[in-house]
């Protein structure tokens, strides 16, 4: 049996799945000190996520300590993880993760990076390959699909990517940890969705003290 | 003791509070049929409303008619009106409403425009009266908390006047009835808020079969 295609992202609660962009942001931490808008993008980038960062299995899989709480938060993230048989990504989250993860990189299954560049295969310690996919999103979805069986493929982000595999009808579910937070401005999750061609249905409304995890089948209208 | 100042709408889960803007669009149910724009505002206005038009106390109030669901999300229409002993709006909003509302107005409270225009009280049946502010929000405030009494304000809407007043920090809290569905445009409720002033500490967040309802504490940062 063929598994499903979804995305899990947590989001404001005015819409945006990223602070402002952080394009010529980067920076070691000596200059993000000194860089207030860099500064204030970590401050809200760490209150999107301030339900996650604090959860057992997200801490010990990221290597960040075997701590951490374990309720149904914990739970969520776990179960999002165990049913993900293969991950697809954009570039540019590729480019900010391969900064940011461990060593051994955090997915532990194949991910594929949709990308105009053209590179080998990169193997990581602890079973997570990177396998970069010149010839588009369907590509990418075929090649995920095949290493994941009958798990299911996820769309890891950024929000371009998500919405290409959403606008083009690829999606089968997703879900959202609406974090008790506004942006004002940022990157909007929806943004450029064709609302002419995508229904929701909602399936899952699950409110832990630090976010409402929102889950919807997508359908066809 | 004082009540709260409060305000309670329908949100798409994009962010949207009212499809793209009705200006130049208001028309007669043949002209509406003949414009696809208007067609379509309507059809989204009703996705996002789903989950209230049902509702007894929403259709007995709007004297649609005497049935309707009885269920959780009819408790929470009723427990609205009930804490509400004035109201403020903007003057679209009052606009749209005059040629909408029966002439029974259905907020049965004092209720204050904040607008431009000089007019005198129009009292209609059954106890709503507007009065026509035109020295700003902090007067329409006052005048509204004098007449609430114990009961709490509700700032109704429009999106820009509930801005105004989330952004001036006159919010004690609000509620949104989170609708699963996409709009891609129109207006954005937290448009312009000022995020750098304005947290939230969520106090509710329960599920019906047709929305998820969210409450939240505003706290200046």
């Amino acid at each position: 049996m063929a598994g499903k295609v979804f995305f899990s992202v947590s989001m404001s609660l005015d819409g945006f799945s990223a602070p402002e962009s952080m394009e010529g942001m980067l920076a070691t931490p000596e200059q993000r000190d000194r860089n207030p808008r860099l500064k204030r993008w970590t401050a809200q980038w760490m209150e999107l996520q301030a339900w996650i960062f604090p959860q057992r299995f997200f801490r010990q899989n990221l290597h960040l300590g075997d701590d951490g709480e374990e309720g149904r938060d914990n739970d969520i993230v776990r179960e999002t993880f165990e049913r993900t048989g293969a991950s697809i990504m954009g570039k540019r989250m590729f480019d900010l993760g391969e900064q940011a993860w461990p060593e051994e990189a955090p997915f532990h299954t194949p991910v594929f990076v949709v990308t105009h560049q053209r590179r080998d295969p990169w193997e990581r310690p602890g079973g997570t390959t990177f396998h970069f996919v010149n010839d588009g999103i369907h590509s990418a979805l075929g090649q995920a699909r095949d290493v994941a069986g009958d798990r299911d493929v996820r769309i890891s982000g950024g929000s371009a990517t998500i919405l290409a595999y959403l606008n083009a009808g690829l999606v089968d579910e997703f879900s959202i940890a609406l974090s008790p937070v506004l942006f004002g401005a940022g990157t909007r999750l929806f943004d450029g969705v064709d609302a002419s061609r995508v229904a929701l249905e909602p399936i899952r409304s699950e409110a832990s003290s630090r976010a409402t995890h929102l889950s919807y089948v997508v359908h066809s209208r």
